[in-house]
This record gives structure tokens, sequence and C-alpha cells, in this order.
């Protein structure tokens, strides 16, 4: 049932698939590769799968547009929670291939830069071809269409390969970042360091704009963690963003900055509210001061619920004569 | 009883006293004259009155610091509507002096530099001396220590004395704003073209920080009518800040406006909102668009209460997983 | 020799190429195809070439990575112009083959989202697979691999295909920006529309600063027309920014602001000032009045040339005493 | 002659004229009293002076509204320095008098509020009524008039009085700051601590654009140490804003900023740049890092001179093609 389905982007042996089986739920689902971010995604919308897990962003080579632009159109889908994967690539090989017999490597194009450097030091005359996967390039040198694939260290077993270096990674700290994505549904409760994601797009009769958008979180304190133009497909100059903001819309200051953005914008699209990956929850703390957030964060002053709170039961009074 | 007796800054006489009697329910009240504002305050704190009216901005003088000072500290108070009124001058003397006759003038304070070139050219020799009110001014002269008055020319029946010149003002428009101040209570209802009065005190530990509470003002779509520096009384360079924005508390974005400076600031005293004097308040309209404020006028796009409500009616879709 | 060549992501029959023709110098230019952005980028780094084309943003599919992190990276390099070019495929095919025949069809993977919707709505249940590039795609149908390509329809001679289907393109005024790139040189004199192109990168210690960034271009009424942000390559959450903002370097208000960013950014990377391709730049004018730019274009008041010349001599009368 | 000759606000025996005497030149310069602000001020326009020292600001009071309307209007003056001076009230009495004795008290108006606490404590019964200034008061208390004046300590000896009490002051801390002004010169070198005083007048048509003023500041890292809105004379609702901002004239950050303001303003009266009173120049610094002002001060990182230079120096190469 699609209830226990849960589709990705494969083929299997991508970072994709690594990505998604670090879910504890991942082993209670069925896990089905999908050819595209579309694809995966369609699957969503359409009820085939009650979730997908696709490449968002990736240190290296930025957002993944596909992701990005199936997110921001279509029927609304919502983001569940992030996985933050580190990526290092293992050089993989038929058995008895040495390093001196690699004339030809393939791997996804997005590798191709994140090993540049590496195969410039290691093969500088090896030729490379992409591959549409990393799997898919694994698949390739089974099959001996090339001498070497960049893939996961993970892939080699699904493809009978052995990995002939690992870690291969030309930047430090490399990783990509995944979303589980899933139809609208109602936001899991805080758990005191999330990420709220949103796309928002500018009125068009009102170019330079940016900064308004920005100032709309910036006076209730709400830190940007990341914001990414992409394209509205009406011309060169039009352009919608994708932004990734401190907190949770259950959190005051993240709900009155999103109303403020829905009023401004012409549209807004709400992608979720999910738990930061790679950031550990902090213990539950009973009792907060005027300026934490939930679990004991530091905030900018004023920007607490519990300030918001006041300020509210202020205004009221304010408005009742008994301020 | 004091329900009905209304305080003013006397004598009788005065400029205030003429303010006074522009509201149709003077008609129906007893109007004491007090010394002082502070005076004519202490009335309504302690129930003897139950309002006072005391200027509080004048367009030549400027912000009148004993209102601005009492209305931002001891008991709270609530200023329930303003009254604009035209000053013009008229010079009071006893019956038969002429104008080559007036060798002393007087007035308060405040009236000499209103009326000083008009003394240059039309009485260069006379000496200047000041009294404690305009209204005192006439009296004196009533008593024979000065030869001539400035004065309100409706206080000349009141001390027996004529209006020799009439109309005199250095200034072009210029007039000063009274407020009707009384105790607590629940603001009287938006009209449409509204104004809301706050003093709003910086946190000592941020110097510069004036920008930032203007912002929650800004962000609001929310104009600023006065902006007026008042010492706190702890040293030169601590200052708190009279406020006069356009809009009513009921307003939404006034008061998430309102909000914002509650939390950012150690202490808010709301003064009140009320109607704008000096202009009419807007026919009642049927119907209004997205970005119109009450009575139809036009406001920043985004910042009508319509669109707060839409706004807060879409979060609350995004909370439940319906957006 | 290097000064009569120009560089192209290649190979010949790409709207790159297109692109490049539409320069009045290219007539007299050698135009050497290159396999790839970095290596069109390269040739111009080590001398081999003058200068360039490559593309830089697609109305459709957003930015243009591999320029982008070419132009912030390696050696400098700078923008001389843009230009902008309507995209419109043609579906190319062997000589004698019906829409029917078309079983797969190919091209670059950029390509597909923008003839999704004909593809469905005219050939449901052809196959698509990508090409490397569009020219490589009709090649590939020359070749017998693919029944169709998409490509542009001045590539069908150089392949000797037919334009089956012409005008194709599912997204209304698609179009490609490309840019020519040489090495750092003093930029070409204002037009009156021009263009300012810069990376910044914002402070490790400083989340949430984009804000900052933008109001130095804000305070000094510049407009910005594109803000892209990028990885920088130390992680998921470190970006840089390019960004395009209206004017020229030669221009004061854009002067003051690139030094604004250059004092609070670690690193700003200036990538040049260069005509707005798609405006006409307007007739020169004798006189301009106080808010006018270059050519007679309105600007926000206070921020002409003329203004920021009379700031200084007024700032310099205030310094000697004179004002 | 002229020269050596200072004004002030009198008469002899003022907090004015002990505010004066703290500075060194004053023993060698001939002191005048004048009856006023204006006065004092037009001895210095038509050159009978070289300079006046005026009140301008009082802890407790706030600004001196008769210097700062002379300031921003009429021939320019310009500030040279500024003093601040302690205020502490004496009770002066005719020898002989006990407190117990004194039925009536008298003293400037601006006085009154500053001394209004003690005077409820110790003598609830006694009537004030205002003088001229406080000198006078105690010229008064001499003539038999009153019973006791509250004046400066210094007072007593002019008029023959006896301090029964000294040091009254309601307030802690409570302090004027004089300012010393002269016709229009160059100004002091910075000493490291050093403030800017502008009036600056809003654009007609841009209601709540005090926010696009401070921002010229903000976004240079001035601090404000004063603001302070005056009516202009055309009517309620036109103000006028006196400024004090952190820095000197000659730092490229305050320089910037009042261009800025230059640009953006209709009218902006430059009122000198001069050491901040109070405050110890901090010894020379031989060398100065990226981010220290004059005498090491610590600035928002990129605001110092150093960073000014550097930023312009970039923006020449840039020109230049050599960045």
């Amino acid at each position: 049932m699609s209830a226990t389905r849960y589709t990705y982007l494969g083929p299997e042996g991508t970072f994709t698939e690594a990505a998604l089986r670090t879910l504890p739920e991942a082993a209670t689902r069925e896990l089905v590769p999908m050819v595209s971010v579309p694809a995966a995604l369609d699957a969503v919308r359409n009820g085939e799968a009650a979730a997908a897990l696709v490449p968002i962003e990736n240190s290296v080579e930025g957002g993944v547009t596909a992701t990005l632009d199936e997110l921001a159109s279509g029927e609304p889908l919502m983001i569940y929670r992030e996985v933050l994967l580190p990526i290092a690539f293992a050089l993989l090989v038929r058995a008895g291939t040495k390093l001196s017999d690699v004339k030809t490597v393939t791997g996804h194009p997005v590798a191709q830069p994140q090993v540049r450097n590496w195969l410039r030091a290691h093969l500088p005359d090896a030729v490379w071809e992409s591959a549409a996967s990393n799997a898919d390039g694994a698949r390739l040198v089974q099959e001996g269409r090339f001498d070497a694939a960049f893939a996961g260290e993970f892939a080699a077993a699904t493809y009978g390969l052995e990995p002939l270096v690992t870690e291969i990674h030309d930047a430090e700290n490399a990783e990509t970042r995944f979303v589980l994505v899933g139809r609208p549904a109602r936001p899991a409760a805080p758990t005191g360091v999330d990420k709220t994601s949103v796309v928002i797009w500018q009125r068009d009769d009102h170019p330079g704009a940016l900064l308004e958008l920005l100032q709309e979180f910036a006076v209730r304190g709400v830190n940007l963690m990341l914001l990414q133009s992409r394209p509205t497909g009406a011309g060169i100059g039009n352009y919608c963003f994708a932004i990734d903001a401190e907190g949770h819309i259950a959190d005051r200051r993240v709900g009155e900055a999103l109303m403020g953005l829905k009023r401004i914008c012409p549209k807004v699209r709400f992608l979720g509210s999910y738990p930061q990956a790679g950031v550990d929850a902090p213990p539950a703390v009973a009792e907060q001061g005027p300026s934490q957030g939930r679990g004991g964060r530091t905030l900018r002053p004023g920007t607490s619920d519990a300030e918001f709170v006041d300020a509210a039961e202020w205004l009221a009074r304010c408005q009742d004569g008994r301020a």
C-alpha cells in the first residue's frame, strides 16, 4: 500500500538511497527507486507513495534545481524532514583493475566537479564521460563500457565491483542535503532546533523589493539559512526565492514573519517546518527565560514565544483601557 | 461631580479655554481653569475631574514639555482626543490707548517668538516682559502694570480690554495642538482617520537602536506623524520618545507594531488612539478593496485589516496541513 | 593570434554559437568551440583566446552554475558584455521522418524541461534520452541513434537534418543570457543603461547578514537585477552571492555601494560593468537634471552623479568652514 | 575687540557663566552676559563677539529650544565645543533666614521641576514664583521680594546671599550641556572622541522618511547620540531634526553619511565637529588595526578610515582593470 511506500531518486546504490536508509522508518517501508526527481514526487502527488526522498542541495554544486522547481510548482507538497549526508566517492572497478589500467571513468555530472582535482592528480589522462547517475555509472563499469566509476562505496556490492580508492572528495566537508517530501500535512511538533522552508514570489511592479521581503524576517529576529533564487519562467529578470529560515511555524516570530510575507507577496508557498539535520535537539527545559526559545536556545531579545504572548496580553489590556 | 468637570490649563481667557470650548460636550461640563499642566492632570488622576485639556504641541515653539513629561510618567493617563487651534494674537489695551502709547508689552513667553517680527516692525522700542500666561498678561494690563498684552482676541472682554490690533502671527499656519486627557479607558472606536500615541524607552545597552524601533512601524506600513525625544532624567544621552503614528490600535498593522515595540523596549506607554483633528473622517464605505483601510483610505499594499485576516487564516491552514 | 580568437561553449550549432554570431565583431574573429565552460574560460585565462562566450542564465532553468562558479573562483575574469537570445527549439529529423515515426528523442538535459509539455501533447510515447549538447543530439540523429533531436533550427544544416517542427518552447519569453568573458580590463564606457556584476562573500561569523549587504545597494538607490546564491564549497550553509546591479561602476552611487561591500565583506570580486542587453541606450542628453542618470534615465532622488558631486563639494566647504 | 569677547546667557551668576569659566581660554576673554540666547548669538553673528556660550540641553528639561532654533535658522553659526556641567542647586537666602522662615521661593522656570520633590519634602507650603533666571531670582531675594532663591552656590557671593542648603537636585546625574558657538570655521582637528552636529530637513512630499535619514548613518556605522525634532514653523506636522552623531566630519564614515543626507534632504545645516565633553581623548596610537578609529577606539568592522581608503583604492583598481 502507498502508506508504506517511499520513493527516492534512483537507481539503487546512489547516495540518495544511502541517505534514505539513515531514516529509522526506512526499515519498515517499501523503498522504490525512480528515474527522476519529478517521477519520485509525482508518485507522492498521485498517492502511490507516502513520501519521496530527493536531494535538494549539495555543498559543492549548490541547489538541486529539479527539486526546487518541483516544490515550487504543481500540486503542493511538503517537506517532512531533512537528511544530511557527507559525500565521499569511491572509485569502483571490476576485480583486478589497477589504477594504471584506468583509461575511462564515468559518474554523474554532479560528481565530476567534486573529484576533478583528484582526477588531475591521480588519473590525469583518463577520459571522463558522464552517466545518468553514479549508480548507472557503476552498472556501465560492470558491463565493461568504462574502466572505473565514481560512486558511493556502498554501491560496489550491488554491481559486483570493488572500491579501488575510497574517501575521494576535492572539497572538505562535502555533503548533500536531502528532503523527505510528502503531501501537505500538519507539521511535526517543534523540537527546539527547527527549520521552516517557503517559496516566495516578488511583485512584478516592484523590482528591488527583495530587501523588503528579508526585513519581514529580520524585524522578527528570524535568521535565514538559505536564500536561493529561481526563475519563474516568465523571462530573464523574474525570480522567486526558496528560503530556509531558522525556527518552526509554531514559533510566534516565524508565524508573524510568514504572515508578513503572505501580505506583501503575490504568492507564498509554505513547504514545511521540520527538525534541522545534524543538530541535536536540546533537552526539554522546564522553565524558560524571557528570551529563550523552545529548548533553551538563545534568541534575539524580544522574539521568544513568551515575549510574544506577553505583548499580546499587553495589547489586549491597552484595547480594554487597562494598560 | 467629577464626571461633569473638565479642567484645563488656565487662567480663563487663554487659547486653551478657547480650544476646550470647540468641543461640543464642553457646553455641558463644568470647566475649571488650573494654574499648571501638572495641576490640570493631577485633578484627573485623583478623580476630581473627568478630563483635562492641555496644550501638547505648538507649530512655532514645538512640544509642550510639561505635558509630554506628565503623560510619560506618574499614574497612567490617556489621550481621548485632540484639538487643533489656529493661533493669532490680538494686542489688548485699555480703552483709549493708541499704538504710539505702548511702551511696555507682556504675554506668555511662548507668545514672544510668535510676535517678534511684528513687534520689530510696529513697536521696535517697546519693552517686553513675560507674564505667567497670556490671560495673566491681560490682567496685568487691566491693572495698569503694562500698556499692552498679546493674547487671544476672546480674552478682551474678560479683562475689560480692547483689541487694538488683531490677527498678529509671525508664522503662517501657526497653530497649537491640544489634547483632552483622561484616565485609561477603552479607546474610542476607529473613525478611519485616527492617530495613536505612545511613549517608548530605549534599551540602555543598545545605543543607536532608534532605527530598530522605527522599523517596527515601517515594516507594517505605519507612518509616523511625530517623533519627539525627551530626557528620561537619567542623565544626558538617555532619552525616551513620544511618537504619534497614523492609525488606530484596533487596526491590525498598528496593533502588531505596538506589540513589536513592547517586546524590544524596556517600557512602552500606550497613550491612546483617537481621531486626527483637522481631517474629516471619510464616509463609511460598504466594500473595501484589499489594501484600503477603514473608510476607504489607501494604505501600503499588504497592511489593511482584510489582508491581516487573510494572512492569519492562511497561517492557520499551513499549521493544519491544508495550505 | 589569441587577440582574434573567441572561444565558446560548443559544439558548433548550439545556441551559444548563435548568440556569439549576433556580435558584430564575431565576423572578424576566429570562433573556436570548446567542450565545456571551464575549457572555454581556461583558454582565456591562459591567453589562447581574447574572450569566451558562455551561457550564464536561462529563463527556465536558472543560473548556469558552471559559469557562475568559474567566474567566482580561479584567476579573475571579467564580463565584457552580455547577449540575450530567445530560445525556441526545432525538432530535427532525418529527411523523410514523419512525426508519427518518432519513437526516440534527444537533446541537452536543459532542453528537456523546456519542451516537456510539447512532448506530452505531441509525442506522448516518445522516449527521451539526454545528449551532451543539443548539437550533439543532432549528430546522434544524423548517425541514426535517435529519431529526432531538439536543437536550434540553425543546427539543421550543419548536421544534414530537417526541421520537422519549429518554434517549440513550453514557456513564453524563454531566453538565455550569455556573457562575453575576458581578462580583467578597464570597463567599457557607460552607455546610460548598464549593469554591474559582482560576487560577494558573507562573513563567517555573521549569519543572516545578507540584509546588510543589500542595504549597501539600497541606501544608494542602486536596484538589483539578480541575486544568485552559490555554495562556497565550505559545507552546507556557506554561500557567496552573484549579484547584478543596475548601473556602471563609473556611476558614483554604484561605486560607493561597491566600496561599502568591499569594507564589510571578507571578499568581493568585481566582474565588470557593461551595457544591458535588450535595452536601447538612450540618446545622449546635453544637460541633466539633478536626479537623472547618464542619458536622462530617472533615478531615485539624490543618487545622480550631479548630486554626488554637489554633496562632495558641500562637504569640502563644511570642512573648510565655508558651508 | 570682538576677538577677545565671549558672550553668554546671563545674567552673571548663572550656571552658564559657571560653565563658561571651566574653559581655560575664558581667563583671557572679556565675558559679557546677554539677556537671552538670541542676543548672545546675535553678538556673534554681527561680529561683536568671537563666540557665545549658551545651554543646549538639560538632562531633566530636555533640549533648549531657543538655542536649537537659533542654530537652525538665520545666519549660519557653528559649535566649537561643548561643556557638560553637573547641576545642583543651592537655596540662597539673606543672612539670618532659617528654613522655617521661607514662605516664598523663586528661580528660573527650568529649575522648578528639578527641585520639585525637594520642595515637597522640605518646604511643602512655600509658594513658588518664577524669575527670569536663577541669578535674577537671587537678586529678587537680595531686594527682599522673595525669601529664597534656587541658584548655583557660586551665585551667593554675587548677590550677598548665603547658601542655606546645597546640593539640591531631584534627579541623580542632573547636568546641562552648553555649547560654545562661533561663526563658521574649519572644525578643530579630530581628537578620537568627537561629535558632529547637524540639522536636517525632511522632504515635504515624503512623510515617514525619518527611517531613510537614519539609515544614512546606520549603513556607515555612525551612532547617533541625540535626535531632537523641532517644528519648521510651517505648521503642525512639519519638522526638522537636530542630530548629534558620534565621530568627526574628517572621519570618512561621517563624511560619507553627511553627503548622503545632503543628497536626500532639501536642506542640511552642518553645525560642527568637536570633542565630546566628559570623555577623555585616547592617547595617540601609532598604528591602527583595520577597524579602529582615531585613537584606537573600536568601530563597527568596515567603518575605519583605513578601510575606507583600502576600499577606494580597490575601486580605482577595478575601474582600471587591475582588480
